[in-house]
């Protein structure tokens, strides 16, 4: 990380560089991503968000650059990106091609280092987005970005489930919209089939009840009010979650 | 603690953020207060310091801005704010109550991101403090930083145990001249009685031996040279210490 | 950590302080020289570096001023930037003596914040080297920072192993040059004798075969291409390690 740094500040001396975790697992895109889409909608419009993720032996993806209507972000395309630009739109796709733009090869190739640093720095001077490379369609959805509608259900997954155990699950409220669900949900986990208060806050349902929410991070959240959900519904990471019209 | 930088970036784009320590215990006031206040003498006049301890449930506390003659602190009036602040003499409280300063609602608030960061961007930014809110008298005491004072006895605290087993607790220099207490200092732990030399470095005794000294937070420490007085007198954080003249 | 760059804000406002690494184990005087080598060759010309490891008891040593071709080197003289000036070439090297650029002594003297932050802030400043003390020509040179030649071998030790089992050595390439090792090397370890091709990228052998190359570090690596080299020649660090021309 401080390699990274140092190559942007080479480039970018004025740049202001916040970390946004140092707590990501090794190989954990799925963690990575989260952290990221949480963290994104405060800063301000214009920031260059890089991302990188330890991609694992022989895994190694394309760079790429995203462009959504508040920012900008650079990355392997092996999905950390895609809960982050997916909640804000996105506008353009480049794959980072341009030699001019990376670092001289010292020895072996860190992507974070030689290639991310120096774009999200030239980024952050002003270089248009197209200089780096032609513009592409394509990007990889993870499997954790995916929710599918078959008739009247949604299947998608617990992204997270946080310090309080509230289960973040990567829906996101247009979904919800599209099947018409309002003010209750059905919600179904390997062991619960719960019909549950969408709400604003925690406090919209009494202590120990459960209340389904949007959290800030855009996703619907499932949590028990001065409880822990993760515990209550014996729901873990990764998990299949079902919702349906209550 | 990104989502917080990422907010006073937002208003206040040129702020230099330091981190003070990313390894506070969750809920442990007494140690974020004692890091703030070991740190909080070196930063440069008028800097704004912002602290945030998870409340736990149900013990949301007022906002509070306190001016000091030298900084300002934003942060919840659970006692977080207290050491630093008493160290610096405090001028001025206000309730922070301004909803102009604080971060439109996305969802569950939280207090760090959603009006401490903005309020301290914003002072970054040369808002006057009475701006914020009323001035107010009230802040809390926590236990901590108590110091009793009966007869010929100071009863305080062990605040932390250093790395090296040093004893810090709680009691000031001021607390101490008030008691013309001077060169020695009577001290009483849980097991063990000690008539030990007030003096201005761990070198002012033999090797093994205790001493009692004011470290650059302003607190007295009992320390043993190039020994652990934390094993030696088989005390433990928040174990009340009675210090007398000798 | 927080009171160094609080003192560096302080006196040089504007800085952009980066930190290298908050993982360096206590007393571990190897491993931080080793993730300062490893991060300086990235930083932009003329960027002050300041390294302090904790010394343990009765081991201060000199503080030091370390110029080479492309940076400033602030630390003790411990051996912690031994490493690093080395690879960039030393220019001058001053004993920092003057009290003028010090911290008023407040309490316990703490060399990072009471001398290292404000040397480096007064560097960054433009403050000429030679005002802080006496050019001077010693420093010290640890052990991990030698390789002694003897006839046909140069004999060194393992500085690092990373995550992926590299081995990381303390030879220079300009020493096996000078031995006119080149394409293949041989290299003993504790139990075994190996004979490498001498790379430029783990991928140069076949899955699972080890390569020898110099890493961005400066170092000569011992690599397994998607294995681990670490446990295949049951080496740790501080290791002896002989090489020789195959």
């Amino acid at each position: 990380m401080a390699e990274m740094k140092a190559v942007i500040l080479g480039i970018s001396p004025s740049a202001n560089i916040i970390d946004i975790s140092h707590d990501i697992e090794k190989f954990d895109v799925r963690m990575a991503a989260y952290a990221l889409a949480c963290a994104a909608p405060y800063f301000p419009k214009g920031t260059v968000h890089v991302a990188v993720v330890d991609p694992g032996v022989g895994t190694r993806r394309r760079p790429l650059l995203v462009q959504t209507q508040s920012a900008f972000y650079v990355g392997p395309d092996n999905g950390v990106l895609a809960l982050a630009t997916d909640n804000q739109g996105i506008e353009h796709i480049f794959e980072i091609t341009n030699p001019k733009f990376m670092l001289t090869r010292i020895s072996n190739t860190f992507h974070g280092r030689d290639i991310f640093a120096p774009v999200a720095a030239h980024l952050a001077n002003g270089t248009q987005p197209k200089e780096f490379g032609p513009e592409t369609k394509r990007i990889s959805t993870p499997k954790f970005a995916r929710v599918a509608r078959k008739r009247n259900t949604l299947t998608g997954e617990v992204l997270h489930i946080d310090g309080f155990g509230n289960l973040i699950t990567n829906f996101r409220e247009e979904e919800l919209d599209s099947m018409d669900i309002k003010e209750t949900v059905n919600i179904k986990t390997r062991n619960h089939k719960l019909r549950l208060k969408l709400g604003k806050a925690y406090e919209d349902v009494k202590k120990k009840e459960a209340v389904a929410l949007f959290g800030s991070h855009g996703f619907l959240e499932v949590s028990v009010n001065q409880g822990n959900a993760g515990t209550a519904f014996e729901v873990k990471r990764g998990d299949k979650i079902t919702l349906s019209k209550a």
